[in-house]
This record gives C-alpha cells, sequence and structure tokens, in this order.
C-alpha cells in the first residue's frame, strides 16, 4: 500500500504492477489521465481516506501496487552498490534508500535481518525512492565472497580512517550496520577498508554517534565528491 | 521528560536540573552512585514502567528534569551557528540536534515554527545532544538583521551552487528550511550565498530532494571539512 500524492506519482510512473487506487475527488480531478486503464480507480470520500489511511494527515490517494521481489542474478554488477547490515529503524531505512536514490546508487544488498522495504512506514520515508532503487535481501557474507570479487568493501569503525581523506573509487561498495550494534562481526571480517566520519569534537563532552541514515549519507555524500572531482 | 539509558546519561552529567528519577531495579543497582543526593530517586517495577514510558519498548529509566529557557543574549557569537526555518517533524528536529553536536555546532537559533525541543520524539532522537546544544526560538528575519551582522548566512536552494565546490568560513550560519517548503520568503531574502547539494542523475529519472536532517548534515559535514582542509 502507498499513500501520498508524491509517492503514487513516481508508482504510476515506474515499471511496478499498480493493482488498484483509491483517490478522493480533489486527486481524480487532476490526476484521472495518470492512471493506466487496467488499474482499477476507486472514489472515496475523504472520511473513507480518513479510515483507510495509516497517516495521521491523510493525503488524497492511496495505491495498491504488487511487491516485485528482487532476484541477485538480475543485478548490474558494474553499477554502485550500497549493502545495509542489521538496520533496523524502518525511518532510517526509507530514509537511506531515499539518499542513495538522490546520489544515483540504484541497488541495495541488505542482510536478511534489515526490515523490510515494503513496510508502510519505509515506504512513506522513502517518497517514491522505492520504485528506482532495486533492493534486495541475502546472506551478506556469502554475498561478498561470491558476488563482489574484484571490488572494495568498505565500513564505518570507531577505528576507521578519517572518510573526508578516503580516496574512494566508483567500485567501492559501502556497509552501513546496525543503529546500536554497527556492522556484525561476521560482515566485520570482509570489510576491506575502515573508515570513520570525524568529529572535531574531543573527551567525553562528545555525542557517542551519528543516526544511521545520516552516516549513510556522508558516506554516500563523500563517495560521490570524491569520484567525480 | 527524558527517557533512555543513554539520554538519562547524560542529562545526569550535565546542567539541566533534574527532579525526579524513575528506575528499575535493573538500572538503578548499576547507575544509583550517578544520581545526585537532591534528585529524588523512585523504584519503578518493569510493569510500571510500561505503563510510564511514552515507547513501545521502554528502557529501565525515566527522568523528569526542569526545561531550561534558553536567551539569545547568552549566546556566544564567536561560535559555530545553524539556523532552522520552520523545520516541523520532531524526528529530523531531533537528528539535526545530534549532528550538530557531533560536528562542534552547540547553537541552534530557530525560527518559531520550528518544533519545540523540549517534545518527547525530538529529545529520544537527539540521543542526549539536547544536553550539549543549546536550542534558541526567535523570530529569524529580525535576528540576522540585528544579530548576525558581518556573518555570513547560506541557505540550500535549487539554484545554488554546489556544496562540494563552496569554500566555507568558520562565521558562516547555515539555514536549514522547511520540509516540504524549504525557507521561508522572509528568511530568504536575508540568505547572502545560495548553495545546493548536486545530483550526479538528471531529468525525470530523479529522486525530488533529500530528507531535511540528511541535508542537514551534509551541509554540517561540508562545512566542517571545508574549514578543517
Amino acid at each position: 500500500m502507498v499513500e501520498g500524492v508524491k509517492s503514487v506519482d513516481d508508482l504510476l510512473r515506474s515499471s511496478f504492477k499498480v493493482q488498484e487506487v483509491l483517490a478522493t475527488d480533489a486527486w481524480v480531478g487532476e490526476h484521472n489521465k495518470d492512471v493506466p486503464d487496467y488499474v482499477e480507480l476507486t472514489l472515496v470520500t475523504p472520511a473513507e481516506m480518513e479510515r483507510l489511511s495509516a497517516w495521521k494527515t491523510p493525503q488524497a490517494v492511496i495505491a495498491v501496487t504488487e511487491m516485485p521481489e528482487r532476484k541477485l542474478s538480475e543485478m548490474d554488477m558494474e553499477q554502485p552498490l550500497l549493502m545495509l547490515d542489521d538496520v533496523r529503524d524502518p525511518g532510517n531505512m526509507g530514509t537511506i534508500v531515499r539518499t542513495a536514490d538522490w546520489f544515483g546508487i540504484r541497488q541495495i544488498v541488505c542482510s536478511q535481518t534489515t526490515v523490510e522495504l515494503y513496510n508502510p512506514k519505509v515506504i512513506q520515508a522513502t517518497m517514491g525512492s522505492f520504485t528506482r532503487v532495486k533492493v534486495y535481501y541475502t546472506d551478506l557474507p556469502s554475498y561478498i565472497d561470491e558476488c563482489l570479487k574484484g571490488r572494495r568493501v568498505l565500513g564505518a569503525f570507531l577505528e576507521g580512517s578519517p572518510v573526508r581523506h578516503f580516496g574512494f573509487q566508483p567500485s567501492d561498495v559501502i556497509v552501513i550496520g546496525n543503529e546500536a550494534n554497527g556492522i556484525t562481526a561476521q560482515v566485520a571480517q570482509k570489510i576491506n577498508d575502515k573508515i570513520l566520519i570525524d568529529s572535531p569534537v574531543e573527551g567525553s563532552d562528545k555525542a557517542e554517534s551519528l543516526n544511521a541514515s545520516v552516516a549513510a549519507a556522508i558516506m554516500m555524500y563523500q563517495y560521490y565528491v570524491s569520484i567525480n572531482c
């Protein structure tokens, strides 16, 4: 289920097989022509929308879509890639997908413990980017061994070298770990280089860490800057 | 009300006037000595904690604290500064405070329409950083006119120049705008330089924008990198 004008707009322009669109007058008047013939379009009242919606402030449209299952064999191994190792918070997950989309990273490989892409809170936080970024789930240690030969795998660790001085290559794969515990021991063994977002603050008067989606964003930004300068 | 082991730990080490700590056996056993004599300490059962907590998965401790009101006159105008213009989402607000803390920006001036720091969701997302970052609320256009003389004010706009090429000065003030509408017209008039986090993706196949807390984080990171390299 996909809610909101922006997300449904992106969904209807994507290759997803949309099954049904439920919308109020306000949306249908403006977007009727965006709905393909084979999609069932149901007019609902604002009161009905309020009951259907999972949001506090419902928007004018909800779509029901098939959830394509991504197969690792369909991946383009020449393209940029991000890995998520046990990211649990739906808001973080959605924000990471949105940020990856912005920086042109359209493939994300996740551990099987990472939150499901089709969780409604994840979908909402992607702001439509779930239609452009392909998200795969698999066992990360064996995936790294079997599929990432020749690509450098990078992860954030407290003892890493500052990412601002790090020379990225386009084929580098960045791993983002769990919100509380970071990268799992099994994946840590496969990391080629340890990096770190350093802080100018020293000692006990320091923030403990960055939010996972913020750390991921800074890593992706620095990757983009480093390979384009 | 401050929940969670990490946040209460930071709170007890701060200058905040804590009034009461409610904790389970598990927490008291380990942290009893961290609670000053003048703070009331109440032992609660896990079942009571569940009823008190606003969280789905309550932790072992909740503290009640006075909320210091920050006065503009107490600001250190020589220190780094961030401005928030109508940031509404509590999660974004808290994450921005946490990220600012990481990058050593310990003063934030907010529009009166920006979400309140002491909103429980904001406090939670700061992960204790609310104890180190001072957050002020005022009318931003007059604040810029009256208090920021000689400091450059920067904001993100679609027509801005890429932040990755921007030469920051330590005295620069970055403005972060509203999640949906960006920087307000009144504040936009006061912006000295327009900057932008650019994307390698072109055309209609592009994410519309970045999340506000992600954009803020990348700006703060680039500010830190630029003035330290």
